[in-house]
C-alpha cells in the first residue's frame, strides 16, 4: 500500500501496521517539519505559518504553538481560527484530529488518536488502532491534560488541568479528573463583563 | 497602558486582556531568552546565572534549570537560595511566582498563575486573570505536578509525583493526588540520620 | 568515594549525598550527551545507535527515542530488543532501570528511580535514596504516566495514559489511575487477528 492508501486505511479505524517504512519515514519527515517551526520562533509570522501549512492538513487564521510543537505526521490535523497552544503541544494524529475557531490549549496538552492492539503478541507486530479527536469552538483545555483516541469535546466547555480524558465532554460545561467526569455546567454568572 | 502598567494591573487579581501586543510582545522576549539559557548548558556557572537574572525577577545563589525551561514572562519570578528544578520546568507568571530557599522540582512540574475567564465568549475577547504561587522553603515538588493559580505550599512540603494542586496545602505534610490531598504529616520518624 | 563506588552505593538503596561534585558531572555529562543524541535525528541509524550505546549501560537492537530524551546518568539504564519510546522520555536512573523486549512507551513517560530525603533538613543536604525499575517483555507503558522508585510491571501489561504508578503492576493485565490501579485481565477475547 502507498503512504495515501495506508492512511485512509487508518482513518476507518481499522487494525493496521504501524511499522510500515512508509509510516516510520512520515514520522521522520514530521519531526523534521516540527524541528523547522519550532527553531524559526521569533522570526515574521508568514514565514512560521508557511511551515505550518507544510505541515498540517489544513489551519486557519492566527495558529500558534509555543515550543516545543511534536506531531505524528501532522497532516491529518485541521484546526481553525486563532488557535493559542501553550508549551510542548503533543498531537500524535493518525486517526485524525479536528480543531475548532479560538480554540485554547495549555502548556504541556498531549492529544493521541492511536491505540495499540491490547494483545501483546500483536502490539509486538505493529498492531494499531485509531479513532479521531474532536475539539469544539472556543474550548479551553487546560495544562497538561490528556485526550485518548475517539474523544469529541463540545463547544465553549473547559477541561481542568491535568485531566485524562477517556470519553466525550458535552458543551458547555467545566470538566476535570483522572477520568475526566463533568463538575458543573458554565452558566451567565460566569461572565465578569470583561471588554478587552 | 504601558508593560509596566499591564504587569502592575495583572497582579491585582483583576481581569485582563491576554491579547496585547505588549503581552504578546514579552511572551516572545521570555521565549528567546529561555532559549538562550536552554543552549547555555554546559557553559560556566557565572555565564548561565547572567542569563538568569537578565530573565527572573530575582534569584539566590545556586539556581540552577535542566533544560528545558520555559516561562511566560520571567520578571515575575522570585526565587531563593539553592533551588533545583530537574528537566522541563514550566512557569507560568503573570500573577507572580515566589519560591522560598532550598525547593526541589522534579521533572516537568508546571506552575500556572493565570486562568483564561470561564465565559467562552470572554475568552475567545481574550479575558484573564491571575493569581501568585507561593512554595514555601524546603518544599519538594515531584515529578509532573501541575500547581493551579493562588496556590500556597507551606514550608517543608512534599508533593507527590502527578499531583494537581489546587488548593493551598499546609506546612510540614506529605500531600498527593488529583485533586492534591495532605496524606499525612512529615514526623521526627521521617529522619534517617544522614549526613552528607 | 570516585564516581564508581557512589554509583554502587546509590545502588544498594541506601542514602546517599545527591549533590557530591562527581554526581553533579555525571549528570552534565548526560544532558550533554543526550543533546547530542537528540540533535541527530533524523542521521543514520548506526551513527544514533553509537551515541545512544555511549550514554546508556546496554541496549538490545533496534531501540528508539523520538525526542527529546533526558536521562539522569543514562549508565544505569539496560534496554532489550525493538523499544520505542514516543516523545520526551524521562528516565531518573539512579537505582537502576531495566527494561525488556518489544517494550513501547507512549509521549511523555518518566521513570524515576530516586526520592529525596523525606525529611526537610536531611534534603536540603543532599540526601537522597534509590529503588530499581523493571519493565517486563512487551509492556506497554502510555502517555504521560510517572513510574515510581522500585516499581516493577509484569511482562505484557498495559499502563493507561495519565497514571502514577506507585506499586507493583502485575503481568497481563490493565491498570490505569491515579494511583494506578489494575483494571481488568488480558484475556484472549484481547485479540483481534491482526496481522502485519
Amino acid at each position: 500500500m502507498t503512504l495515501a492508501e495506508q492512511m485512509a486505511h487508518m482513518r476507518t479505524g481499522a487494525m493496521y501496521n504501524d511499522l510500515t517504512p512508509e509510516l516510520v519515514q512520515a514520522r521522520q519527515n514530521a519531526v523534521l517539519l516540527t524541528n523547522r517551526y519550532n527553531a524559526s520562533f521569533g522570526r515574521p509570522q508568514p514565514e512560521r505559518e508557511r511551515i505550518l501549512r507544510e505541515l498540517l492538513g489544513h489551519i486557519g487564521q492566527g495558529v500558534h504553538f509555543e515550543p516545543t510543537l511534536r506531531c505524528e505526521f501532522g497532516r491529518n490535523i485541521t484546526i481553525g481560527h486563532n488557535f493559542y497552544a501553550n508549551f510542548d503541544c503533543v498531537l500524535l494524529d493518525a486517526g485524525g484530529i479536528e480543531i475548532g475557531d479560538d480554540v485554547l490549549f495549555g502548556p504541556r496538552v498531549g492529544l493521541y488518536t492511536a491505540n495499540h492492539a491490547l494483545d501483546p503478541q500483536e502490539r509486538a507486530m505493529g498492531g494499531c488502532h485509531a479513532r479521531p479527536i474532536h475539539i469544539g469552538n472556543r474550548v479551553w483545555v487546560g495544562a497538561g491534560v490528556h485526550i485518548n483516541p475517539g474523544v469529541r469535546i463540545g463547544e465553549g466547555s473547559i477541561i481542568g488541568a491535568g485531566s485524562v480524558v477517556t470519553r466525550d465532554v458535552p458543551a458547555g460545561v467545566v470538566a476535570a479528573g483522572v477520568p475526566c467526569r463533568v463538575i458543573r455546567p458554565l452558566t451567565a454568572e460566569d461572565r465578569t463583563g470583561f471588554a478587552p
